[in-house]
């Protein structure tokens, strides 16, 4: 399908699948219930996942630490891109899937996206198509499969198991499926909110050392391919550098996690209605129940908790040419649901909002940088959408920003300049770089 | 030093440092107490380590899951190891260290072995010696730095920063310390209990790649130094097979921690007197307080809660030659303490005695193998201590057995052949070998 036919398409599968999206009160989740004993937010079934209290220390909270709601999901999740090639080319197949978070509804995931309840039935929704490509071994090559973390402000320890599998059989999609180069899919980057997040985080973990055969095309003024494309490509540091730094800043940062019933976290602050959780300073985020109603998800129509955030986040890349090789800024940042304390996330990670008005927090490292470089050194900017599954209109701001040449070399200790070569290179591995990061390593494939 | 005076010599600072290790009543712990809420054992820092009770919920378990108690200990210590270059061949400084736990009191400990409360004076300790080299960057090289997972059956998540560099400079060193070769480390590994847990640890995480001197010596009939060696030695396996393998298991595995109130574990069958905290089935470990007065350790006398296990483990691994390579029978092994569900273990990690006797538990794949095989096929076979800070008397025997060659092929779907080079690249990563796995792949270089 020409990339151009994307969206209308996804329009027409909005169409066709009817749904609705109703915030609703909590006393109206089917299922849900905030239990007794503490106040956890619980499915009956005891599974899919829960809001719970976590109490945090850290450096930079106060002694006592701070506690906050928290989704708790410790069932690995599958996101799966089923890989063929068609015509000499890889062709990746996508979904048209409607999550109820998401601001347009219907984007494009992967062909598989999938929670271990939908293998195991307590969701009791139908068969998920293709789930065998990823689960049987034999019947295809593995490129991608790596577990890797989710929002860790909203997510305590949250993994979810990356694949993409190449096949060489014939497969059978239906109407809400289409195979997508990645050239289009790039193109497909480019908009706003077209590309869903599970989608996002699967392509960047597709290994790039080798590939590349756009570089014989023409010269390579930017150093973006060699950066992207040669391990070995001149860089800052090298790999076994970049694993101490990291290293040391997951052994010298504190991060004491401890999951407590919700209804302490009443006592920093959290106000509870019968419609919503949020916190009394009006920033953060808010949890509030839903009900869903859809004709084409695995089960018709469902209720849920989800979570909101107050604003929008800016998730910004600093990039500079070094030694003739594309670098990426990068922050070893700490997040009170990280598995392992820290992990690389984009220069700028906040939301900006956080840091005007009243009660304002002071600016983090480069988010002035970001915020009054001319539009020109915006080398990717596009809003696209968080996890619609569990985050209701989650939107980011996500920019890749050239740094001017003046840029100074002296980094804030957590800091440091990566090639996307290094960067894919930890992708192998699990817990390494965040969400936002990986969107922002697949945005960047946009550069060249 | 010879290796053959370096027993003698850590029997001399044995009697030079006196020390004394007495079991004692909780009530005589100083500094130490049960919270009225919930009954957690802590300091009254706030730091060092606490006993909590951890709530398990995972595949195997009754449904409620099960509880038991626990040790956390959020900080992150480090362990490390100065080397240098004396006469042309690498040496490491090793300090003879008391630790309460051993049972013969002085083993082989790295050069620093510290918590960060050691760092910052909580433990209001004397300075600890050679601790810069480490934190500060510019005064040595990086030959090792990679936080690694301790006892998951003891420990929730407890992760050391295992580190080795190398110095070109000369430094004064005392008493307690002396430069040893790998060589004659691999010797003193041949005895029991001389090279202590946290010594094999940062051993195994050196990188062997393109080393082995030894290999031009002679003819390589058993494939051991290709497997240690050459990373494109033939293998059963590629890395990204291997890695895909271990997210499966981690995505299909089920592991849901909670840490609750220690009191609770009552509820599973714990039984708590005023000297222990014990199984009334006689197994598992045992929680005791113990006195510890020794002159030379950084603080002259404490004292501290400790983990007693009832009898020692048997942690084999079977090795193999397959192409030409000799291969390792490792599993992906879930453990109540694990931070990311299942780490690599050996073939074999057990209690041999939980599966004999009333009330036992089935014998685990290969054990039968292990305890049959005919003496000459055990190519290391010995006695290690655990960490002598947080366990006493804990002992393991560690055995490399060659499996024979009508082993069969077909394994349970939690277990890989690996090359000892594979297993090496994965020690620069954390979490993937567990600390059982790592003393086992640090004696299997006695193999050659």
């Amino acid at each position: 399908m020409p990339a151009d036919l994307v969206r209308p398409w996804l329009a027409e599968q909005a169409r066709r699948g009817e749904y609705r999206v109703t915030p609703v009160p909590f006393s109206l989740l089917r299922g849900w219930h905030f239990e007794e004993d503490g106040g956890n937010l619980r499915h009956e079934s005891g599974r899919f996942f829960s809001v719970e209290g976590l109490h945090v220390t850290a450096d930079g909270l106060p002694p006592g630490g701070r506690r906050q709601p928290i989704i708790v999901q410790p069932e690995v999740g599958l996101l799966g891109i089923v890989a063929r090639e068609i015509d000499g080319v890889l062709h990746f197949l996508m979904q048209a899937k409607m999550e109820p978070g998401n601001i347009n509804s219907f984007q494009l995931s992967p062909t598989v996206q999938a929670t271990r309840s939908n293998f195991t039935g307590v969701h009791r929704g139908r068969r998920i198509p293709f789930l065998d490509l990823f689960l049987e071994r034999g019947r295809s090559r593995v490129l991608v499969d790596v577990l890797q973390s989710e929002q860790a402000d909203w997510f305590l320890a949250k993994r979810n198991r990356n694949m993409i599998v190449e096949i060489d059989e014939d497969v059978e999609t239906g109407e809400e499926f289409r195979w997508l180069t990645l050239g289009q899919l790039l193109r497909l980057l480019r908009l706003d909110n077209v590309v869903n997040m599970d989608s996002r985080s699967v392509l960047a973990c597709l290994p790039t050392a080798g590939a590349g055969p756009r570089a014989a095309d023409g010269p390579d003024d930017t150093g973006v391919l060699r950066s992207f494309h040669d391990p070995a490509a001149p860089s800052v540091h090298g790999m076994s550098e970049i694993l101490s730094w990291l290293t040391g800043v997951r052994s010298v940062r504190e991060l004491d996690q401890r999951r407590v019933p919700l209804r302490e976290v009443e006592e920093d602050g959290w106000l509870f209605s019968g419609t919503e959780i949020g916190h009394r300073s009006g920033r953060r985020f808010r949890v509030i129940g839903a009900d869903v109603a859809a004709s084409n998800r695995e089960v018709g129509s469902w209720t849920q908790p989800m979570i909101q955030p107050q604003v929008p986040g800016l998730m910004a890349l600093l990039v500079k040419r070094i030694r003739g090789t594309l670098h990426a800024l990068v922050q070893a940042r700490v997040d009170v649901g990280h598995l392992n304390v820290a992990e690389l996330a984009p220069t700028v990670h906040c939301r900006p909002a956080d840091h005007t008005g009243p009660g304002r927090e002071p600016f983090p490292p480069f988010l002035a940088d970001v915020l009054t470089a001319p539009a020109e050194r915006f080398r990717y900017d596009g809003v696209q959408s968080e996890e619609g599954g569990r985050f209701y209109h989650a939107e980011n701001r996500y920019a890749v920003v050239e740094a001017p040449d003046d840029f100074p070399e002296e980094l804030p200790p957590d800091y440091a300049w990566l090639t996307f070569a290094q960067l894919t290179e930890l992708l192998a591995h699990g817990n390494y770089l965040n969400v936002e990061l990986r969107t922002l390593v697949v945005c960047a494939h946009t550069l060249y």
